[in-house]
């Protein structure tokens, strides 16, 4: 599958709209990138500035979320498109509602992390296992916004099957934590916000899941929800 | 406004199409309504069995928005409807996604509520915050179907006003947790399910206010979506 799939109309214009809704939606996955990038940065950092930005980038996505939309549901009124021309649509509209979730989980782990780093020292605990987490929910975000751009669905299924790994290391780190509360009763305020985190980053991971199911239907037409993972595997090939 | 909005097309078969659809959505809302009851129930009395019916209702749930999503897109392909026509259909593909989300948490409090339950004894110890919190996101719930039925817009603001109380709660609930873990660490495991468990209900409470969200858009035609309640009540009046 390639781009030549949305430049086959005969109105000019209809083609031009279609490409500027994907344009825009790669724009706003990119700045939803940039904010969990600058969330989990400033986790591992303690660079509180960077959350600030992270915050700050919220408004942006949540514009580009009611901008698109708007675009969607005119050239749905006004266009009227059917076949892969609709499913693009439909699909785009529910991704980009996924990626709003996606950016407010990024606001929420700087959030977290404001509160949970020494304003001057810069420092909290280490935690590695949240960090690998972060780098596993960020890749399978952006293999599937790849996916996207280059409207090819081959590797989706290899994005979804990450999914177990993150509520592995998910598990892992509630456990580990709540060890330390039952070991230091007096840090459980912080150690409820390191849970808080992991849950984001989790989050995060479910959300890049389900955008992937949106890609699936917008390629194939097949609705892939609530299917286990080797189900989308045969359903795939 | 009422229900003759969607009874004035020429074509009787469209109009039971769109009816069809509405039908739907409200045998949908009223599974995931009885899903909610059943596991805060099961949470309230200790009674196992509705925490089971609520997890296996889960599957109605699913089939039901995938069977909605694809008469809605056959609607959008066959019909190319216009106007409010188009705005229902495509709010109606979010409010789906929305009550699935809300199932998907009933059956989350069901798993946590077995996990917390003695099966011997059918005890576990009393919430009361948390039955209070349950009651305000189940009215708040069953108010926005109710709008979706009457197709009158009316109370919509008095119910995302809510929100702010059940995020109150939970926030209360929350601090009272986490003195209970500091004065007794071995609980820590209890307590995390139960954090859970209020954490569930304040995302119920959320997704609520999403769906009138999208009642607000297909009624009015107007994005409500990030506005704060002021300004909500501001567009309405």
């Amino acid at each position: 599958m390639d781009n030549s799939k949305i430049g086959h109309h005969i109105s000019g214009q209809f083609n031009k709209e279609l490409e500027d809704v994907r344009n825009k939606v790669l724009t706003m996955g990119g700045v939803v990138e940039h904010q969990i990038k600058l969330a989990v940065l400033a986790f591992t950092t303690g660079d509180l500035e960077m959350a600030e930005i992270a915050i700050k980038l919220a408004s942006e996505v949540d514009q580009l979320e009611v901008d698109i939309d708007k675009e969607c549901m005119q050239i749905l009124a006004m266009r009227q498109p059917a076949a892969f021309d609709l499913r693009m649509l439909i699909a785009v509209i529910k991704i980009i509602d996924e990626l709003e979730g996606i950016g407010d989980l990024a606001e929420r782990i700087a959030k977290i992390t404001i509160q949970l780093t020494n304003p001057k020292s810069g420092k909290h605990d280490q935690y590695f296992e949240l960090e690998h987490m972060a780098q596993l929910v960020q890749g399978m975000l952006h293999d599937a916004l790849d996916i996207f751009a280059r409207m090819d669905l081959a590797d989706i299924a290899s994005i979804t099957s990450l999914d177990k790994n993150v509520d592995r290391e998910y598990s892992s780190v509630l456990r580990q934590l709540s060890l330390k509360m039952m070991e230091s009763p007096n840090n459980v305020h912080r150690m409820l916000d390191v849970i808080s985190l992991a849950r984001a980053l989790e989050r995060i991971g479910d959300l890049a899941c389900n955008l992937c199911e949106h890609l699936v239907y917008m390629f194939k037409g097949e609705d892939v929800r609530h299917l286990t993972q080797a189900e989308l595997e045969r359903k795939l090939n």
